[in-house]
């Protein structure tokens, strides 16, 4: 029996020291190769981070299960409220409120093939004829400046953790914040469209619908309920991308040359309204359906993709398939974006926050000031999250505050610390209002000064 | 003992006769009252309802303690999560993230006077000049269309009623939704400005910074969070309003005749960016400041309003008040508005939707398609509403698919009734989606289009 054990302890060490050296020779790897790749994009880019973020991903991935969560809602237990105990909060079946509600299960035959909708060609020269014929809702709200559409959204349900949706709700609060002085439009969804492409894949068949219903938006701006924006000064460079109709942020080599399923961030990226979007779509949806064509295809992933751990197709990893198989079909109009934090891993941000402010200013979007801090894998409002609940939600705490902040300074107020609710005054108030200006010009700032144009 | 419990029976019923007729011969005179003072706004108005509104308050209030509901954080008490248990989400001490966040109790001198901020004299002068400088930023978007901020919020704490979160959540979107659709800029505050204005009268110091921070808005349109858009389709008419600074659902008679807390409803009103509305500010803030001032404010309205009851002093009853007692200082820029609801009572709503859907469309504005549906009362963040919570809850959710419904319907989908959470499409998707209009074009809103425009 002792021998045995410690015959297995031994096997268990050497597996181990596999790993570790598994890991050094890759992280070895991805240094020379994202250093080669990156040298003459600036000096100021997200490099650095990368193999941290990488890193991360990687050991969290290897000592957990990643499962969507079980969608369970707990029932409330407690004695029906009723008229005469109407003080009974905490304690009812919210359920009760909708009998009949059940979902059920999506019936797709997974020898049809899925398709978002009815195919839809020709899309370029219908919009541009609907933009003309509409010059009251034009697709440039001022010189190189395109309407965008922000869109996010999360559950018609109550959170399964009680706190998840006061963190959404913080959450939305800083979109509209960030959309209200970059001159862009907020849709929140809370409808699952299509019950087949349920959980992470909803928003394919949502943002489909959206871009064929507003042809006067340039630009939809997807961006997940767990990301926040944090530099409130940073506008996108949209002319950077005139060429271009998918905008991720991510890494070429990452993508193309190591197929790594975290190469790119489907959290936050900008899809040009057009016939190539549509067609990208439709190419990335097959999948999607929920079941037996989801769980297949999670296999394929696994089995294609560098590093990724076993589960049911994301969108995320699909995408990275779809790209790196099909470079020559949808590369040249994809631009992978590593200068600034179109999307930030919140891993290698949020200690750093203190740093920033001492030593940097808001506008960068990028490692000195982020544009988006992402909390991958928080999943504040589920029950099962990879990191620890109390880190994720304080880290959370902190970004928000650090954004907040930014909102506060036009009026003259900002947090006690990143870690408080509460507010303070920094600037006196005058009887003279309008000739004090907030440090940042945040609140009449220039990328929010707009003319009406009808160019395209 | 038998003889004594018969005449405590009596006693109660003979003093239940005499509430029932108090109540009867008010109804009334009320009656009387406002049928004369409607006839001629129009058939289409708030008049019939208003009794009920005003009798169903009157009834609850007499029958419950109206006050404002404790502020105890209640402590999930739990086993520690620390990284060993990540997976406890339900059951850790959200207060633990902020240590040091205590509120203290605000240091008023109640001998000094109350002041929102430095007497700004002169605001519509340096408020013109600032706009002339600023074309970019014109207080006018379109003819006759104002530049209109709409500004609602909430606690930055979370939701003694573990559920509130989630309906702030859908309340934020409906919100969003409207405002897209009408050209409307949202601001979401989630800071106490000032300690001493705490409760419902935070909004005064909020409102007033926002309108010195934006000479731009034209009309400031406070929101509470329990007001929710049921017309989507309703564009306030600007143009009434002309001549006034101050907008609010309510009754002339009610409030300068009747002197009724009720008369008039702070919810949900408009307000202009001009100097008569910082003198207004500061005329009503007085009242608001915690603590004795505030509570022997109370004691004023409950003795000079008609049935108030004993509470301390809230903003509602102080505009009552206010107006009343200064009728001749601000009367003549107030508009009492009743032809639709910028407020509705959603007690004598809420059960009438089925009947709206059958009978009439969006677009009135008015009891028979109102425009907001304002759950007094409910607090569904709180502890402690004035009815019982199931109620409350099962009604918003109604009234918030009740308008979502007309954002869906763009979309080509609705909920599966209006108490479902679920969405079903009633409308095929084609290949030619701009050759299919939605029902209530609202995908391309007349009063969304907007040009530039200077002119003030």
């Amino acid at each position: 029996m002792i021998d045995k054990c410690l015959g297995a302890q031994r096997s268990r060490k050497i597996q181990r020291t596999l790993r570790h050296c598994k890991v050094t020779i890759l992280c070895l790897v991805l240094t020379v190769v994202v250093l080669r790749g990156t040298i003459g994009a600036g000096r100021f880019g997200t490099p650095e981070q990368d193999f941290i973020e990488i890193r991360d991903h990687f050991n969290y991935r290897s000592s957990r299960k990643l499962a969507e969560p079980h969608r369970v809602l707990e029932e409330l237990h407690t004695t029906p409220s009723g008229d005469d105990d109407p003080n009974n909060y905490n304690t009812f079946d919210i359920d009760k409120l909708f009998i009949g509600d059940e979902e059920e299960d999506p019936k797709h035959d997974p020898n049809k093939p899925y398709r978002l909708g009815p195919k839809v060609s020709n899309w370029d020269k219908k919009r541009s004829n609907w933009l003309k014929q509409n010059p009251n809702y034009p697709n440039f709200i001022g010189p190189s400046k395109p309407r965008v559409m922000l869109v996010t959204g999360s559950s018609p349900k109550p959170c399964e953790n009680p706190v998840g949706d006061h963190y959404l709700l913080k959450s939305i609060k800083n979109k509209i914040d960030y959309s209200r002085l970059h001159g862009i439009e907020v849709f929140y969804n809370m409808a699952l469209l299509d019950a087949e492409m349920a959980g992470f894949w909803a928003k394919l068949p949502l943002i489909r619908r959206l871009l064929l219903a507003h042809p006067e938006v340039e630009f939809l701006w997807w961006m997940d309920s767990d990301a926040l924006f944090t530099d409130m000064s940073f506008e996108v460079p949209w002319e950077r991308y005139n060429d271009h109709n998918l905008v991720m942020h991510g890494w070429g080599e990452m993508v193309y040359d190591q197929r790594n399923w975290i190469g790119l961030n489907t959290g936050s990226f900008l899809l040009r309204n057009c016939q190539w979007a549509l067609d990208i779509l439709d190419a990335w949806a097959p999948m999607g359906p929920k079941g037996k064509v989801r769980d297949e295809a999670g296999k394929v992933l696994t089995r294609e993709l560098k590093d990724r751990p076993v589960f049911e197709a994301d969108d995320q990893s699909a995408m990275v398939y779809l790209l790196a198989s099909q470079r020559e079909k949808w590369g040249d109009k994809v631009y992978l974006e590593s200068e600034y934090y179109l999307h930030g891993y919140w891993g290698i941000l949020v200690d750093r926050f203190e740093e920033m402010i001492e030593n940097h200013r808001p506008g960068f979007g990028d490692h000195r000031w982020p544009l988006v801090t992402h909390f991958v894998g928080c999943k504040p409002c589920g029950k099962f999250g990879d990191y620890p609940v109390e880190k994720c939600l304080k880290q959370m705490d902190r970004a928000f505050n650090f954004g907040d902040n930014q909102i506060l300074q036009i009026y003259g107020f900002r947090h006690k610390s990143l870690a408080s609710r509460r507010v303070k005054r920094v600037r006196d108030e005058t009887s003279n209002p309008l000739e004090v200006k907030d440090e940042l010009s945040l609140s009449h700032p220039v990328f929010k000064a707009v003319k009406v144009s009808s160019s395209s």
